[in-house]
């Protein structure tokens, strides 16, 4: 690894973040809230820090695709070690940890909370929290879509060059025209929210606070009762419909703007992703309906809101769903795992390979008579190769191991088997809420700091998709450069 | 499909499996029990029925692929229809499917119950209903290991021919040879611990009993309280070894009696199966000592038990593990679905493709480093084809799948998710006992009818090896003969 320059342009990364703090330090400012030195503070150390790495010498021009990942990797810890400093330091939390998991959990657009008390933040540090779901669903859109294709990197790719489908690194030929029309759809899709929010009665603030929460995928709130304390089915129905075109893989977007509609809805994994919040509404708006609400209306609105919360990893709730029936809960338990669209601002295993799966087990049934024939797997009318197979059958399974591996490690604290799954289920696939004691209506707060530091870890590897930094931590036979 | 050949085949089975129930009949006699009527009435019905199917006129000498696994996935189901008989005639069980649920699961060597008080039942249905395991044992091992491999199907099969291991097929040249060496070793371990039960103070009758739910990794007992009602260490350390025993590949006994016992330890299922066992008791061992037990000796004797039974998914127990720590169920959670090794009387996904899913997700943490790298998998020191692994990736894919499927379905009976998940689990890995509502001193009866179906085929579907069943109620496209 050359890490003069992974220094160098983690240097620049700090000096975008502390500019990036700085609308939340006006914010203090205005205020007058106890959060105005700790943020003039931690930008100014952000800065410092940035500026000092990024003068440093260094000899290369270009950098590896090894270097690449460690600056991925780094730049997340990094931007969530600084990051938490304001939380810390205005008290909002009572330790460093508490505070770096919070804000961890906001850059990798989780929205698993520690605080107990939502609403007594500071306005300063409340727009904080919720811009760091901002600015990691940003990050996540360019080193999915842009920087990857870019390193050339096939090994976290779900798609490789020859691939087939809306390709990453096919939207425009270089990185920065990539990048460009990225941040123009986002920053589209971010104001067109804040806008139909703020015509329901949101005020600017919240309207802007749940648009990051909701953009990003990531579901951090300023009320106690999440997107519930809304009463308006108005703002529940504009909320469902922007987290679903959160978790829709942004490639689309460049389609949808080039008039190629048509292509568009003859995306496999845009269909699959619309067909199962099709599907797991209905289900849940019956059992909803008959067994719990016995209201239709009411059903529908709330089963289609969570729904599409938990499926783009969102997190926002309108209900506590953990009082919902088991049938309901198994549902949003399955959606936790499947996940968003690939290349979109969502987490877990990803509609794409849940597809691949989908078509192989199909493969095997239909060799059972065929046993000779010879039948390639088709996304999107394109063959997949046997790499990229192995690839997403790798993915799935590590994914099921860290996961098993982890609730035995969390459910040490002996807590019940439901609340240590879905606490690891929720922060590896980059959700929230889980069930029973990491429920809607309750937090992470009570977890000892070693779990706490351990579901960091899994919000981090959720998010950079499991082998990025698998790879950065992996044993030195396997750090080979490429 | 060449229903002429398949029926006279089923036919010839029925009078095997009517003369099987001889035994039980003698034992009802002997005792004199209300079950002496009901096993006479099934036994006649039964060889009639298979003597007027054998009878029949049939052309083809030769049997198809597709007819074996019809003539298998058939025999478990009309041994179970009529070897429910005796259990419902005898007034055992209320209804029929309760009977019916109750011999699937002694057939699938599950050992899933819905009796209630199972020390009232009369001698003859208890012998029955355990013998169903030892039949159901011999069954899957002469389907595994000689008549897979003798039709020559490479659907069903771990390893194809020119795979690597102790194949199936490769035992002996012919089925016949195949299938009595399986017989004469089922046979001896079946005696062997017999008479080191006897030793142990245990009578003789339930000494076969628990040797029978032991060597077809079942489950059932005929105490209320499993071999807990055993105080001796001896007995469970017995029924441990031959739990272990019994979910080793048979196919590594011809080796060891042919002396090759060094290539015996050689065998890389062999040794994750008994590494597994080693680690998981070890761990279980110390959260017992520390959080619940505070004796190493009973925590060692109750965690080796409980790793022994749950792991070779035979389901007794000593103690009432839904009481032990969170870590603790939830490795033995996640045994109920590793399982036993292949070709062996044990259920759940197997050893062989867990080690196999290992083996790829090393592979891809490595391609990383070396994106241009060929790693082949290997498994004792042979190369796995591509269509071996992607069989294996989808058998572990369509298992979660229908995992997943199964407990929602189950959970509208509105109970909890653990208890609908592992009654799923324990069904589908043919073990028994599951947690809370079906946990190891519950029983299955609470369920209502259309579940206990659902569960009924889940077993048998586990116990087929999943494709087996599908193949026969797939599609017609699919369904196109060989």
């Amino acid at each position: 690894m050359n890490y003069g320059i992974v220094l160098k342009v983690l240097g620049s990364l700090l000096i975008v973040l502390g500019l990036l703090m700085v609308p939340s330090y006006i914010i203090a400012l205005v205020e007058a809230g106890p959060d105005r030195m700790p943020f003039l503070g931690t930008i100014l150390l952000t800065l410092a820090i940035g500026v000092f790495l990024f003068l440093k010498e260094r000899k290369e021009k270009s950098i590896s695709a090894k270097d690449g990942l460690a600056i991925v990797a780094f730049g997340w810890v990094v931007a969530s070690v600084l990051g938490a400093l304001p939380l810390y330091f205005s008290g909002v939390t009572e330790n460093y940890v508490d505070a770096f998991f919070e804000i961890v959990s906001g850059f990798t657009t989780t929205g698993a909370t520690i605080l107990t008390d939502i609403e007594s933040m500071p306005a300063g540090v409340a727009f904080w929290r919720s811009f760091t779901h901002w600015i990691g669903g940003m990050g996540i859109l360019v080193f999915t879509l842009a920087l990857l294709p870019a390193l050339g990197i096939g090994g976290f790719q779900i798609f490789k060059a020859e691939a087939p489908g809306p390709v990453a690194g096919k939207i425009a030929p270089r990185l920065k025209d990539t990048a460009k029309i990225l941040y123009i759809t986002y920053i589209t899709i971010t104001l067109a929210e804040v806008i139909l929010l703020v015509i329901g009665g949101m005020s600017v603030y919240d309207a802007f606070i749940h648009t990051f929460g909701t953009v990003g995928t990531g579901g951090f709130s300023n009320k106690a009762n999440s997107v519930g304390a809304y009463s308006s089915s108005y703002i529940h129905f504009v909320i469902s419909v922007f987290m679903i075109a959160s978790g829709v893989n942004f490639a689309l977007y460049y389609s949808f703007f080039r008039g190629k509609i048509t292509d568009l809805f003859k995306d496999e994994e845009l269909r699959l992703y619309l067909g199962i919040i099709t599907i797991a509404t209905l289900a849940i708006t019956i059992d909803l309906w008959l067994v719990s609400y016995h209201n239709l209306f009411y059903s529908l609105r709330d089963a289609f809101f969570q729904v599409s919360s938990i499926i783009t990893t969102t997190g926002y709730g309108t209900a506590d769903f953990n009082q919902w029936p088991t049938f309901t809960k198994g549902i949003l338990l399955i959606l936790m795992f499947i996940g968003a669209s690939a290349g979109s601002t969502g987490g877990g295993m990803k509609i794409i390979r849940i597809l691949v799966m989908l078509k192989l087990i199909k493969r095997e049934v239909g060799k059972l008579y065929h046993p000779r024939a010879v039948m390639p797997v088709k996304v999107n009318n394109k063959v997949m190769s046997n790499e990229t197979i192995a690839r997403i059958n790798s993915f799935l399974a590590l994914y099921m191991v860290l996961f098993i591996m982890s609730t035995l490690i969390v459910s040490l604290e002996q807590i019940d088997l439901i609340s240590a799954g879905t606490a690891v289920a929720a922060t590896l696939g980059n959700i929230g809420p889980g069930l029973e004691l990491v429920g809607p209506i309750e937090n992470y707060a009570f977890f000892s700091i070693p779990t706490k530091l351990w579901l960091s870890l899994l919000m981090l590897l959720g998010r950079l998709e499991l082998f990025t930094i698998i790879a950065l931590i992996a044993p030195k036979n396997w750090r080979i450069d490429v």
